[in-house]
């Protein structure tokens, strides 16, 4: 059986030899739950980068454009961090440009995967059918906050582990701890991500609509799956 | 109320500032269960170095040493990494120069600390009653296995978490996710922790009798502490 395994920080990367290997970058609050939003609502492409500059130059090539730093939008781009404002209709079809804290981040790091997917609550049932297809190694590479290990990107490996759990090996210790996470606080996940920092943080941005919504499962069947420097959508 | 945190890899320890804080070092399986142990039994200093020709050098000083790499001794050194191995008469009052793969390693990178505490389950009451009397913030660091996250120390992280709750302010997802593991499988310990890697890495070296003893917890009072390169026992 392939191997199941867990990445709780971008910071921990080095340990992991990601060649040949499936690679799902999460960011539950809210990066990947808003890409995979956007595929659901017919954007085309998104172009994740490190920078805000590199962003920015995107944007002055015509191109719809979001950065958020430490949860909130920075000031003078198109689009913020919140998955709702994902669905417009003057998306459709377009190519955006998006950086964010931590997500796109944790996507820069993890490219010498074979396949770089991008998986969150909202699409877990496609990610785990494209995992399981592939019958490939896969890391699940947890965006984390600036380098620290958050609670709602465990539990999505746990969902996701869980949910694998007859075509995979998952015998590595965090694999383990997040799925044994996942499966105690199920019932009431909500109840356990209010606990979490982050939301702490992000009180002030009246974003509880938002993590009630990137908590939801199985909303969506896109999969944004990343093809030279961008992300497409592999169930389109 | 001061903070208490978990720090779940060595290689997450950039993440923290430790100054001003109390550190918890945790290596359960097996180095700081061996310390404490050492320390119970009238070891009087224990050196911790982080290679083997360290260890080597103070040996040929004429300390008693003890090297351990993936899990076994290390070839011409006196002592292995067993608990056991640590009772022994011909070793009372004596300085023993100790070298581990994870341990000792997590140790040197946490002495920009106030105070640098060696803990396992052997010694948690000793560990959680200087922690609270000390008033500071708190930084368990787990040890690991080579950088890896590992289940064993963060459910001593979590057990700790739940003995000083009262006290201390647990806010950080690392530290809520410890204390809802250790929670979850405090009923039956040996099972979950039978289920991690290490365990499955030592199963041919026979280590399922120190593996119970490590788990044991409050067998004993003492509580190693570092001093001037030095751990001594501070409730001698």
């Amino acid at each position: 059986m392939p191997k199941f395994e867990v990445c709780l920080s971008p910071d921990l990367i080095h340990l992991y030899d990601l060649k040949g290997k499936n690679a799902i970058i999460v960011d539950v609050l809210r990066a990947t739950s808003c890409m995979v939003t956007a595929m659901a609502h017919g954007i085309a492409e998104i172009i994740p980068v490190s920078t805000i500059d590199e962003c920015k130059a995107l944007q002055n090539k015509g191109l719809p454009a979001a950065a958020e730093r430490d949860g909130s939008k920075v000031d003078g781009f198109d689009l913020d961090n919140s998955p709702f404002s994902y669905m417009a209709e003057n998306l459709k079809n377009k190519t955006i440009a998006v950086t964010t804290t931590n997500g796109t981040q944790a996507l820069v790091k993890s490219l010498s995967a074979e396949t770089v997917l991008v998986g969150a609550f909202l699409n877990i049932g496609a990610v785990s059918k494209f995992i399981i297809d592939s019958n490939r190694d896969t890391v699940v590479v947890c965006a984390g906050w600036k380098g620290n290990f958050n609670l709602e990107d465990t539990l999505f490996a746990g969902a996701l582990a869980e949910k694998v759990i007859n075509h995979f090996d998952i015998g590595q210790d965090s694999a383990i701890a997040a799925l044994n996470m996942f499966e105690s606080n199920k019932n009431d996940l909500l109840a356990f991500v209010n606990k979490s920092q982050h939301v702490k943080r992000l009180a002030n941005l009246h974003i509880h609509k938002d993590i009630a919504f990137c908590l939801t499962f199985d909303l969506y069947n896109s999969l944004p799956i990343y093809k030279t420097d961008k992300l497409i959508n592999f169930t389109k």
